[in-house]
């Protein structure tokens, strides 16, 4: 079994009869104090556990904006769901350069276990999501265990896909906003693929969504993706290549292209209330 | 006539349908370039217009948190409402000593005509709010005229009732978050009342909501206060202060305290629904 984590309680608001709470713990994968979100809908308690959807931000984000800016709090609560939202990187290692640019380092954790010597002992935010974090939660915080999805925004939306594509059956479904879905072809995804993976680009594969899916023989991930249609960073998440490899996959997608919506917090927020509801109907069933 | 007002349009982001816009222009009461957000919702148009809500932020406030934390856009779009955001205070005047605190001159205007030396060019949210940003808020986007209502938070519920309150018959309704209900008798108020009124305070108390509704004679303003129980600035607020003054004047007030609720937007995030339904209510009467 494994050993309990202290969860420290940050921060505690009520939100919508709900408590919007912030914990920290010192994260053996990462091997930093790491924070994370957690929306807590008014009917949860231990003796009512509910099921729990994960939530991964997008470049720059640290756990905090996603719960400021998204309104998915209303959602959650009338759907009784908790919300997890991880960091979207370590933070302090004290590792030079990590501060240096705000699309690699702090920040920009990209969801991948880094093996490069510089990162390779705390950018490890795919273990922490898939593994370390799902246990930290299961053992302190009301939730159903096996009753877990997964969404995110972005370098978030990019890291739900691939977490859900890698690990068959352990995330019931997956969404995105505007993903990074085929990061071998985005100078975003190179960037960072290069700094924690190194050069030898067979290893950046097994990171990237849109060669996962190619290969994805596991239950029905009820994907779907949402896509503004004048998001300015088109060029970085090349929805259309996963897409495409969904389709001769033969893998369900749910891909909607939204007239005029941007990248942003309001094309999020404007949509969050359906994801939430989707993650709610199938973690139901 | 008024002299029309060329609006720049700062940004523009799509949001729920409608668009979550961003102007700026040059303002004659507070003799600077100042910001206000319009959110045009999706059915609104010159050949149908759409009624108003003005909503005032709070100390340390620009035009922007609140449309980035509040999540109000699903409502005013769902209730066919546009709302306008004015910023707290001018900025960039130049006037020494202004941005030395967080609480008074830049993010703090506090919704009054200024009559000291220093801030009397500059500081008059008052006379903008109630003046010169409906006018040029009707010049210039599809609102229908006299049909304008009024919100806010904290120091900017403090201006909604006061606005609501000095011009009967302007506002149709006017509700408000965690106000500073009674500014003479708040550290906030005196600081502020102080350095843009000076020591005579009886000029104080034309800008003090609590003072303000004892001589109140005009049309059912449809009071509504929201007040979190476990707010911490509760000293600042004194919102029983009020709700006796309306009991005395015959005034009637939905005054709601919510158990467990703090200060912030988590706090008008959760109730801002039911606010823009009331004021679409009441503006569509």
């Amino acid at each position: 079994m494994a050993e309990s984590v202290q969860l420290k309680l940050v921060s505690s608001v009520k939100c919508f009869g709900g408590m919007q709470n912030v914990y920290s713990f010192f994260s053996k994968q990462l091997q930093c104090e790491t924070r994370f979100s957690a929306y807590i809908p008014p009917k949860a308690d231990t003796q009512n556990p509910v099921p729990v959807l994960y939530w991964l931000s997008g470049l720059t984000c640290t756990e905090e904006n996603f719960i400021i800016k998204s309104g998915f709090q209303r959602y959650a609560s009338e759907h009784n769901l908790m919300v997890v939202g991880p960091d979207t990187s370590p933070r302090g290692c004290n590792i030079e350069g990590e501060d240096a640019n705000w699309d690699f380092g702090t920040g920009a954790g990209f969801y991948v276990d880094a093996t490069t010597e510089k990162y390779k002992n705390n950018y490890r935010m795919y273990s922490y999501v898939v593994k370390e974090l799902p246990t930290v939660v299961e053992q302190n915080l009301p939730v159903i265990k096996d009753a877990r999805s997964i969404s995110g925004h972005s370098m978030g939306g990019h890291g739900a896909l691939i977490c859900a594509l890698k690990n068959p059956g352990f995330y019931k479904c997956a969404t995105a906003f505007a993903p990074i879905s085929n990061p071998t072809a985005s100078t975003w995804g190179v960037k960072c693929f290069t700094g924690y993976l190194g050069d030898s680009k067979e290893t950046w594969l097994e990171y990237d969504a849109t060669v996962l899916v190619s290969k994805y023989t596991g239950p029905d991930l009820h994907l779907r993706i949402d896509q503004g249609s004048v998001d300015p960073f088109m060029d970085h998440l090349i929805p259309n290549n996963f897409v495409e490899a969904c389709k001769k996959a033969g893998v369900s997608l749910d891909y909607r292209l939204h007239d005029g919506y941007e990248h942003g917090y309001m094309f999020v927020g404007t949509f969050i209330g359906e994801h939430i509801k989707l993650h709610s109907d199938i973690l139901r069933k």
